[in-house]
């Protein structure tokens, strides 16, 4: 399913990750963000690229980012701060700064407490788009510590027995390491798909499937259509279910899990969620990273962790599939693939760059 | 669907849930557990009765439970004590003692440290059944925190891909209080249903919905179908789903969540899980408190809770449904029912109850 919502390969322009990279970053900082800031921004954006996760990277959301930023609704530069704190918690005003650029410094934030009391926590309100939750979640790894991330965002996600979308896709990531194993990374929306692999499907004209959106009065669409790739705002305000689609297959755990991110991530901070948002582009987060060394050896987890996860990846498959996976496992493959390869990225996006490049005077030879 | 699990009303016999669960209370004694942890035990068990959670009240749970006592797979006076600690963090040995009597006593620890540092973590290994795990994590509530636990459990969940059962159902539950609206309290196996569910739909002969169980090569099984009550053990061994019950729905999200339940409450107190575990009774867990109060203004937060929350039950239903809840909310309508009418319980169990207490010499007088 990743690979439905990849570039195909016979239309796909491969471009060279660092390259980009830089070319992202002297684009941020066209619209006021610090080198600092946009180099922590361009790492995030493309991580998701280089992972395959290209609902998150730079052809889906960098224009978006710029647009935000044009129209006021993000700052740029952005004085985000620490409102209350304790031994293990942290509430940070965001001051409308891109979860991109702030969640990075608060996860720092929280894996310095971890280091004290075992455990780091920050709610983070009066945010803006996080990009990548998995990113955040990731960075506790490196520290010998499992990271946490979620996204309390814009509506779109209708509860379960209700007729109106009022809660956002709200992901939930969670990072752990392992010794030799890939590290076990989820991310995931707490949706049947992400509002951006819809937007995505649109783009590259592909189906959507039974169960991932419902009709205006809340009802599970329970067969495939496609939707038409056009500009009309109405295409987008599709209502998705939540993860479990029909109130049979478990709809109301994933309208509970999105409610678990509202109260983290925002009602905890004191920011309005969910129904009671106004602002469709308001994105609060939540970030927490735990010391392992703070219940166990770090060096007995992570050998535990190996031999857990080589298990699930040797499970004998069901008939038709090749092999069992697990969260992390196929996004690091697909890594090593476009750190060689290169990223594809689709002809539209090559010319919109080619466009931003040129008018801000920036050198845009990434092509590989 | 809560409703179809219950006892049918024309064969219910209504008991009194204090004199339930003193009589409940004395079993346990008998076994040789303390006053004190009888008392833990049986108010665990009672709440689930009380808030119509059936699956894990006295008729699903109780008879087991002697089971693990007398093949003295569980142990009655279990020393279970701390082997890590920091300042927001403990590790448990659970000496085999019923989660059911040992994750009070760590939410307890837990919220400990929470009033100390802002949070507080225990990951319990060489545990036993927890019970429900919403009564665990609702233990926060009174203390104005944020409550959570999990529970890994044994095997009965096929990943995705996979062809067989490796996961336990590891339920996750989080509560958190509001100021007058009926507090959220979510608890929800990772699974499409949770084996007692399967287990009692057995006992009352009803049908299992599509995408709630997989055949024995994985495949998930997509029409309506009755189990047979028989006491063959293999009508048990059905492979369960995980939530998303397939591949386009999600199961990877509900497969990826077993797994962190496993990671927290498992790997990270050293014991083996899922795919590793050659003991289906062995079960670890993880409890979580947060201060509210660490992060924001308690009763800022509670009124942002009450009126969220009422937003959630007064959103316009969908076609065909009455009203929409919220996690906790049916709960606690049960429990108003329940308290007044007497806990409706099958009169097979009724007579368990009856030679059981006849046998220790324990006085059986609780029907309305």
């Amino acid at each position: 399913m990743l690979e439905r919502f990849h570039v195909p390969d016979d239309i796909a322009v491969r471009v060279d990750d660092k390259k980009l990279k830089e070319v992202v970053e002297k684009i941020f900082q066209s619209r006021g963000i610090s080198e600092k800031d946009s180099q922590i921004a361009s790492d995030v954006l493309l991580s998701a690229d280089i992972k395959g996760v290209d609902t998150h990277g730079v052809s889906n959301m960098l224009r978006r980012y710029l647009q935000y930023y044009d129209d006021g609704i993000a700052k740029p530069d952005a004085d985000w701060n620490i409102i209350r704190e304790t031994a293990s918690c942290a509430t940070v005003d965001c001051d409308r700064g891109l979860g991109l650029i702030v969640a990075p410094q608060c996860m720092d934030i929280a894996i310095e407490k971890a280091k004290n009391t075992g455990v780091g926590m920050v709610s983070m309100g009066n945010g803006r788009h996080l990009g990548m939750a998995g990113y955040h979640a990731a960075k506790a790894l490196e520290h010998d510590m499992i990271g946490v991330c979620m996204t309390s965002s814009s509506s779109g996600v209708v509860p379960t027995f209700a007729s109106k979308a009022v809660l956002g896709t709200n992901p939930i990531a969670l990072a752990a390491p392992a010794k030799h194993e890939i590290p076990f990374i989820f991310d995931a929306a707490t949706s049947t798909i992400a509002t951006n692999k819809i937007r995505l499907a649109q783009r590259l004209g592909v189906q959507l499937a039974p169960g991932w959106v419902a009709d205006k009065n809340g009802n599970p669409v329970m067969e495939n259509f496609s939707l038409k790739s056009t500009n009309d705002p109405d295409e987008e305000r599709l209502l998705q279910l939540p993860l479990g689609a029909t109130r049979e297959l478990g709809s109301h755990k994933g309208y509970s899990l999105g409610v678990v991110v509202d109260i983290l991530g925002s009602i905890l901070n004191g920011n309005l969620a969910g129904p009671l948002s106004n602002n469709v582009l308001h994105q609060n987060h939540f970030v927490a990273a735990y010391s392992i060394e703070a219940f166990i050896d770090t060096k007995t987890f992570k050998e535990l962790m190996d031999k857990y996860l080589k298990a699930l990846r040797e499970l004998p498959p069901a008939p038709g599939y090749e092999r069992v996976l697990y969260a992390g496992l196929p996004e690091h493959e697909e890594s090593q693939k476009r750190l060689e390869k290169g990223i594809p990225l689709h002809p539209e996006v090559i010319s919109w760059f080619e466009n931003i490049c040129s008018e801000l005077g920036i050198e845009f030879d990434i092509i590989k």
